[in-house]
């Protein structure tokens, strides 16, 4: 195809969700509920010809040379898997429909009646990597919330994420909705991206998810409004006077349990009246659960099993079993390193100081600050806004773990008897 | 200045404006207001010389020759224009802080308690073009809500901004604030625009007031989140049945008022059925108010004094005494008109009908939907929200007009009591 080409089939796509998400605009909870109950039997039924397909992707990419066990696993779909996706669709049905409700509703001098009514975004763009699975998530929250979706996976995924998307659109025609709701966009080269993220007044929001590069690469080329999640750079303060076990637990559910994911720890800041017991209970932690310690030069002073944490080793996102570590002299110095090291992701204290917890409460800018809990809660499950479609680290329209309301907007409504402003 | 100069500073202006807005998103209600208040009192005191430095703009402005008496109009400040600006500031210090509210706090089914606070939303940069009271405006709103703000003027408007910047400055400082939480940043060429839109991590929004080509070239580079807000192509559908003496007042509201602003009346779209009394009534007033008519052939075929319209004038902003019309056979013609050709700003019925009303509330997509009242209330100041820093047409974060909760967002925080995932 010419580049033309991939424009126009782009501009096609993107046409045919906008006319189905006025339809889907309009549709009650009721039969948008019908079409994720569909969906989740399609998902059922299909498994054995959606396994098929996900094994050629696997397959294929295993002949590719460049699957790491890590890639293969995300990429694979089992029957158990595929029972948890549909699992999560009826659990997104069961969820509050966020569209239609009216807020704010006041009488104004003049006696108009304004107020404001959550409307769906109109038609969202994801664009994400390997895993099968957010094909079916996101399609999910978007048809919950009103919306339509142009679903752009990994080339990796093509034969998986076809035959799901296929079966998407039944599960919307099986209800009376059009099936245009949900559009897959064949995976391939960049030009077809950055056709689809120039489609301004035919997308109202990009979502991307994946590593930084593909994030970057989003926010360098669209020209519609871009949710950015960066990186997560997120720290564990333990002051002073903290318990010391608790502490420990911290570190260890941050750092060990998931290392690779975006709310896993990867700083550690010491007070230093604490560095001296607590920092060998963190070095016996690292060798019992194969964590590697960089460590500031005080911390190096302690603990023997550290190595030297290089400057760059500091606001580094490592999703991996290391954990940079440094000893501060105070609250203000735990802060100002957030300050200047987070990447406004998550950033935890442990404390047994009201002053401190509220403190840190307070003045930590980050999309999500815990006291005496672990970096881990940031999650939009956790924190009980059901499935997330992604998190924003920008502070635009969503700070955060996104649910189903953060694919909503809000439009005023003027209820008037002729009222003119002359 | 070579770019690298340019970009550098540009880099240290939007520093200073960070550290400054960490200090601002700490200052309470009382201590922003009693900012306000200064700058007010420094407005007053500071008339002469800010007139004199708008004198130097405005003759600067006449001799280049390319001043308009309307542009000319918008440049100019008087003494009475600025008692209007100091009295503006003190009616947004006179409006709810929404920072530091807390919202949605629940308990986890683990002990956790779980809520969001609302935060500023950290160095907003502004670009504008004439008028110098959005220099006023914008840094009152901005301080009120705990940002720092960029303020990047038009040259026309240099001298008079840079005296209000400073007189800003002053007022901040008057009261213990850092005065760098405002900035002029110096008009001048694309280059220094460019750098600022691209200062990802120093700038968390953008929002140009201007015209549409202004908008278009920060939205092309900006690698920074940006309020977009194109164009007001606002209509008025009179439904069957309606009062046609209400419907004339409206469109005399919407057109005629104040016809070079966004929520003005663009296209009438009329029910056949009202078309052969409205139309020459709408003929009359067209001839008394000075208005040009451009209708459809229907329309033609009743009143002489139209002009047939170009298929461009649909959806057309004309921001000036041109009225596009066109006779519809029923509402979802009307509906189908505003869906194809509405910009999602601002979208009116006059109907007797309840189903008609709740049909345009619910099906048509614009910030702002009215029933029989006139386009020109979506403004902040007449929906309640206080003063507007802009109106946004997309959807993202803001869909209409954007008062001082719009400046802000929302974080989470967590209580725990030593809680982990596992």
């Amino acid at each position: 195809m010419t580049e033309a080409d991939v424009r126009e089939s782009m501009r096609v796509l993107a046409t045919g969700a906008r006319a189905a998400a006025r339809e889907l605009a309009k549709a009650g909870r009721a039969q948008k509920d019908a079409a994720l109950h569909a969906i989740a039997k399609r998902l059922r039924a299909g498994a054995p010809a959606l396994l098929e397909a996900n094994r050629a992707d696997v397959s294929r990419f295993r002949e590719s040379g460049s699957a790491t066990p890590a890639f293969i696993d995300r990429l694979t779909l089992t029957e158990q898997r595929l029972e948890g996706v549909a699992r999560g669709v009826l659990e997104i049905a069961a969820q509050d429909d966020p569209v239609g409700a009216v807020t704010g509703m006041t009488r104004r001098p003049n006696g108009l009646l304004v107020g404001q009514v959550r409307i769906p975004l109109g038609v969202i763009a994801m664009i994400y990597e390997a895993r099968p699975n957010v094909t079916v998530d996101a399609a999910a929250l978007c048809i919950k919330s009103g919306n339509a979706v142009l679903l752009r996976g990994g080339s990796e995924a093509a034969h998986s994420n076809a035959a799901l998307g296929a079966l998407l659109r039944e599960g919307l025609s099986d209800v009376g909705l059009a099936a245009d709701a949900v559009q897959i966009v064949p995976p391939g080269d960049r030009e077809a991206m950055r056709a689809l993220l120039g489609l301004s007044g035919l997308v109202d929001l990009v979502i991307p998810r994946g590593g930084e590069g593909l994030v970057r690469f989003v926010t360098e080329h669209a020209k519609v409004p871009v949710i950015q999640h960066y990186q997560g750079v997120c720290h564990l303060y333990v002051d002073e006077g903290a318990d010391l076990s608790l502490a420990v637990r911290l570190v260890v559910d941050g750092k060990t349990v998931r290392p690779g994911v975006c709310n896993a720890l990867e700083c550690l800041l010491v007070h230093e009246r604490e560095a001296k017991t607590l920092l060998p209970a963190v070095e016996a932690m690292a060798i019992e659960k194969g964590v590697e310690l960089r460590g500031c030069p005080r911390t190096l002073g302690i603990i023997s099993r550290a190595v030297a944490a290089a400057p760059s080793d500091y606001g580094r996102e490592f999703l991996d079993k290391i954990l940079a570590v440094r000893v501060v002299t105070r609250l203000d110095e735990a802060l100002a390193h957030v300050s200047q090291y987070g990447s406004g992701h998550t950033e935890a204290i442990c404390t047994p100081s009201y002053e401190s917890a509220q403190r840190w409460l307070r003045e930590v800018d980050a999309s999500c600050v815990l006291v005496n809990a672990s970096t881990r809660f940031n999650d939009g499950g956790e924190l009980g806004l059901g499935a997330e479609i992604g998190i924003s680290t920008s502070k635009l329209h969503a700070f955060g773990p996104m649910g189903i309301e953060s694919l909503t907007t809000k439009k005023w409504i003027v209820y008037g008897e002729g009222q003119v402003r002359g």
